[in-house]
């Protein structure tokens, strides 16, 4: 999370103590906002000194981590999904990759990335009986419904999309979507035209 | 950009004019944000009819992509820059990678993923006598900052950085975050409490 990277490096800089505006500022955020997060945490700052840096560090890191690592699924493993295996495998034990899918049958049954490959069929038996926190979908944008559909309906509740689709899901699962080509055509565009901002 | 996806899909479905109201629930945005929008792409909509499906298409596409494509160079290549390098050098002629760069001796001089690559002391020079609207930094989060004021020093305007650290560029470049660890952890965050909102 930002905050936690703003913070480390506060820390870093031995800094002891922010007030919320400090903090503000460097995660790009507002005041009102960052009071509001961080009460979220559980953690309410001292109104002389401000957030109390490595406190506020630990508590974070405790809330966002769960003991046993964050445990995820793949679905789609071409060069986008590889790297994702491989980035988030190194991870461990802060994550947990548990399985990747994907409906190659030259794929299914090896290895990939450190990860056993399985067929997309398999989503739900598989994912069903442990707990994943986290589905990532890097199949083609024509298949992403389908693969979120799974990971649904195998309970995962919170799911990264990177296929540049929308996809539906119910309310109670949280979907975030990474839409790389969009993001750089996005980034192209403001840097030709001196234009920042909007939804474009 | 999401307009382009939402309008394509809906132009499948034999779609000819859309409202802003339609056009902002499918992009998950408001009314008003799509027309302010939709105006800077030179685009207004029949008060009666609403956009035209096709025309506003054929508009935006003109819009992000230039003639000649989208010109990108790459800072970093681990497992994510080559994925990335992959991705897009696929992506002709909407995306032209014209070279990618890493401090690695034994990369240096090679051809990866479709992409020569230099060393990171050359990015000035190489990049200095062409057009580049994107740099893209996958370095470890302690070389973003010195890759990002490479690309400004290269005139580079635009800057996705995908490393977890904040930087800092003048107010001309334009630079979009991509946190994939910070993204993660905030959806397994969120999948796990189901609480939905905020900046955590």
């Amino acid at each position: 999370m930002l905050y936690q990277v703003v913070l480390e490096q506060n820390e870093a800089q031995g800094i002891s103590h922010l007030f919320s505006k400090d903090l503000a500022r460097q995660a790009g955020s507002n005041p009102a906002q960052v009071r509001r997060d961080l009460m979220a945490v559980g953690y309410n700052g001292n109104p002389q000194k401000g957030y109390a840096v490595s406190d506020l560090i630990e508590k974070i890191r405790t809330m966002l981590c769960p003991q046993d690592g964050i445990s995820m699924a793949l679905v789609g493993i071409g060069n986008l999904g590889r790297a994702i295996l491989g980035y988030f495998t190194r991870m461990k034990p802060k994550f947990k990759v548990i399985a990747a899918f994907d409906s190659d049958e030259n794929k299914v049954g090896r290895v990939i990335a450190g990860t056993h490959c399985y067929h997309c069929n398999e989503i739900k038996p598989i994912l069903k009986t442990q707990t994943v926190s986290l589905g990532v979908i890097t199949v083609p944008e024509t298949q992403a419904q389908n693969a979120a559909d799974q990971l649904v309906a195998a309970n995962v509740r919170g799911i990264v999309n990177f296929a540049p689709t929308p996809l539906r899901v119910p309310d109670h699962v949280y979907l975030e979507n990474m839409h790389m080509t969009l993001t750089f055509e996005k980034v192209a565009y403001y840097a030709r035209t001196g234009k920042h901002g909007g939804t474009i």
